[in-house]
């Protein structure tokens, strides 16, 4: 297949499929999306995603989008990199359940902090959600601590997959929620494990994306 | 395998996956879950399902959560049912592409008028979630109508899939977001070719769930 062209910004849960691509060792190459220009607001960033947001992976058949689907995209077309129990629909199923819960409950709490904009015009409103944001992720990190990681040492027990790198790019954003991650001390574990794998650290130096220590 | 047991209410999600599993001709068993009772917060609920929602799905090997997950669980489970392009990794993509952003871009925002309060607690915060879900849902539908319908008859053209279902659950919300579904001809007409559906009209019968003309 030609070669996968990836967009993505720094801080963005484009991460994920980004270590995804470095553990696939998938030919690809970057396009940085320069959000602080809102770049992803440019008629030539549209026109390859109308919505306006990263990730984005282009293939030779055309534009993905949607975090949760570049995953199983990556691992599926890179069966041999072993990144997800596609041989196990029950396992498999688990890992979708971890990322569609990552997308739709846990990067979404967070959007609530620097994106509350989207759901809400009034300052007063918007500044009502941001209140909320600690107390959500807090949450959501203590089921994931209690869930999840209680076999280890990945998200799927015995095996890495995709959903690890999605979990430490979630993670990362803890601290700007004013969470600390220590607070959970699995998930800090993980992400410690996660960060001595080297093709997320492939990952991390290739997009100079910020590695919070 | 056993027969599968799916927790749901009416008018949620779970819909989507209970349209699956007619379309799969999977032998199961449903169990509904009284919200207006807050069932879903009884510790016997909360047992199955900890975060405390619909639809979960019992399995022979255990419980699975989040609606694209299921959606996909179901279709490979029951392959010959032929509910989504196993076969064809681009068109999979695109189809998890579809259910990932209906749960955590469409579904979100429709969510952000019953349970605005997940993201905020001041009533006035609530309000101004509440006034802002209509232009939300407006944008999104505007965007699968330009896009996804464009070739039709199905999100995926020619062949049906388990994204079709969840299309045609979400859409469902509209009239009660304060949006009218005829302004989307295509997907007006989208939704009116899904419930002509033996599996669709055997799925709202058995649930009594509420199906508006």
């Amino acid at each position: 297949m030609s070669r996968l062209k990836l967009y993505l910004a720094p801080g963005t849960c484009a991460l994920a499929v980004h270590i995804a691509l470095h553990e696939a060792q998938a030919d690809h190459e970057l396009a940085l999306v320069n959000f602080a220009a809102t770049q992803q607001r440019s008629p030539e960033y549209l026109a390859i995603n109308p919505k306006g947001r990263v990730p984005a992976l282009v293939t030779e058949r055309g534009v993905l989008t949607e975090t949760p689907a570049l995953l199983l995209y990556v691992a599926q077309t890179f069966a041999a990199a072993n990144l997800a129990p596609l041989d196990d629909l029950f396992a498999l199923a688990r890992m979708q359940e971890f990322n569609s819960y990552m997308a739709s409950t846990v990067h979404i709490n967070h959007a609530h902090r620097p994106r509350a904009s989207r759901w809400a015009d009034e300052p007063e409103a918007i500044a009502g959600m941001q209140r909320k944001v600690a107390q959500n992720m807090t949450e959501n990190f203590r089921y994931i601590e209690a869930t999840y990681l209680q076999d280890g040492p990945w998200v799927l027990g015995q095996r890495y997959s995709v959903a690890d790198g999605y979990l430490y790019t979630v993670g990362d954003w803890l601290a700007s929620d004013g969470v600390d991650i220590r607070d959970f001390p699995l998930v800090f574990a993980h992400r410690e494990r996660v960060l001595q794998r080297p093709a997320v650290q492939r990952a991390l130096a290739t997009a100079q994306l910020p590695k919070t220590a």
